[in-house]
């Protein structure tokens, strides 16, 4: 199913134009418009959905099993000692289009793109209460 | 198989204790020790290997499969807007431990984590030439 005011359906139905890596019956790819490096690619799957824990599992795992050739593809096109594979869930994580979609963005060293995310450390007993929560609200 | 200095792995052999979230005979789901927010969760295949690239793409597809469910879990424990999946690939791309993981890291709005990467927009033609590099890289 495709969400009519989806800029990521209307490049899949072909009404919108992409730089084209990849495309099979479940998974488009294609070059970022608004990249962060060189080569930075999306992989989206064709069905519209907006995030990855409203994705079915068995449509994830197939992102998950093209990810390898996908992101060998790209880091050695490109170059790069190494990339990022990134997907942002919500306004808050920084998802700018509502259609779920996995950034490879290609990285080299010293190439100034991501600094170190701000790190803590929980203080005593704090995680196992976290943890206690998480696996409450993990329905297997 | 796994690798004797690789910390990873020693948490997965039980040598050294995590928080742990969710584990099965091809996964194990824990919290980060050094979070970036609050609930941040690791998911580490138990086989080592260090990058997406160089994972089995059935085993990469055995994470995807349980994405939805664990990213849920996450954002819905920590009352979450949003979350990050984020898995780094190399030095450059800020790779500490040598073990392939994908981070959960759960965000809310405004709560400063990370700032927008700085992206570009190809000069006519780039994408093109670009694209067809990756896609000759592609090994199907």
């Amino acid at each position: 199913m495709s969400d009519h005011n989806c800029i990521f359906c209307k490049i899949i139905a072909g009404q919108i134009p992409c730089t084209k890596i990849y495309e099979d019956n479940q998974i488009l790819a294609f070059l970022d418009v608004h990249p962060i490096s060189e080569g930075h690619t999306l992989v989206v799957l064709k069905e519209h959905t907006s995030r990855v824990d409203s994705t079915e599992p068995l449509a994830m795992a197939r992102i998950g099993e093209m990810l390898p050739k996908l992101t060998a593809s790209v880091k050695n096109a490109m170059g790069a000692d190494g990339y990022n594979v990134l997907c942002n869930n919500g306004a808050s994580a920084g998802q700018v289009v509502e259609h779920m979609h996995f950034h490879i963005i290609p990285r080299k060293t010293n190439d100034g793109v991501v600094k170190h995310w701000p790190a803590f450390q929980y203080p005593d007993g704090r995680a196992a209460v976290i943890a206690e929560k998480i696996r409450k609200n993990l329905a297997l």
